[in-house]
């Protein structure tokens, strides 16, 4: 079997292996690939796994071995799912990957913001602090979490571990999920 | 009574209001007190609250009416103990006040160093991402808080908050205490 890795930078600057691959077959990556060089990439792959690289039928169509597109995402807009139904092709996308990961986010652009961390520490390190008039010079906004509400717009695996991180800063928690 | 505020502006630029100690009687508030100011500004107040001014006999030693001291911090090492228990005055410090405050503190560090926060900013704002290669540049390194150990010394409430914050975001917790 032959397997086309097409955007392996996108996920990877070598931190992550993808060597578990290789027990499936050859395995060719390619770090990133232009639209005009996708078709004779993927000509002769069995498989094609890609994050953010737009496959359609234009550049899918010579390759007639192609039976499986792999997703390094969740999102798979990139992909003509209506033609690949045509021609046989299975697509897997990747889900639940990044749950802690997203949470973590939103609580570091949460707390970058309401507790002026880069702010600060320039200040700190521009010497602010030790030619202050006080002890703590309140120089930028500094806001606490506790007490206060977030709204949580779809309630599944990362909006869950959002709210759980939220609940241990003592915020109080709305939610909205469409089911 | 006559309260005197030696440091406010060490705890508020307006935001918080120290009215409510208008009830217990006359209240007069400086900004900040030099060392050589105290002696003079407290000599007839019946209660001093300061935060990091430093009262010794020296400064003290005029101020016979004086009761009661308060201090808008935890810690009192700025006071003479010792002196205060001979003229019989009464030293009070804040506990518990920063509690979440701290514990929050605490993940905007974190937060700002492990997920790179202000540098992905900085990135952004400058049109790093408009112009990147990928459609997730790993400019700066990202580290998951998820699975990793965090090591409290001392587990009264700040330290207990903390770890509440920590096992929210899937950390595993190791904490020490005297007691």
């Amino acid at each position: 079997m032959k397997i086309v890795i097409l955007d392996a930078q996108t996920i990877t600057k070598g931190d992550v292996s993808l060597s578990s691959l290789e027990k499936f077959g050859e395995v060719v990556t390619y770090n990133l690939t232009k639209p005009e060089e996708i078709e004779e990439r993927i000509k002769d792959a069995n498989a094609v796994i890609c994050n953010k690289t737009v496959l359609n039928e234009s550049n899918m169509k010579n390759a007639k071995d192609l039976k499986y597109i792999g997703l390094f995402a969740t999102g798979y807009n990139n992909i003509d799912v209506e033609y690949c139904k045509k021609a046989g092709i299975t697509v897997c996308n990747a889900g639940s990957y990044s749950t802690n990961a997203v949470a973590q986010h939103v609580f570091a652009l949460i707390l970058e913001h309401y507790s002026s961390t880069s702010k600060y520490n320039a200040f700190c390190h521009n010497g602010g602090w030790q030619t202050a008039e006080t002890f703590s010079p309140f120089v930028f906004p500094l806001n606490e979490l506790s007490g206060k509400t977030i709204g949580i717009v779809g309630f599944g695996a990362i909006g869950q571990a959002v709210a759980k991180i939220a609940l241990a800063f003592n915020m109080r928690v709305l939610a909205y999920n469409r089911s």
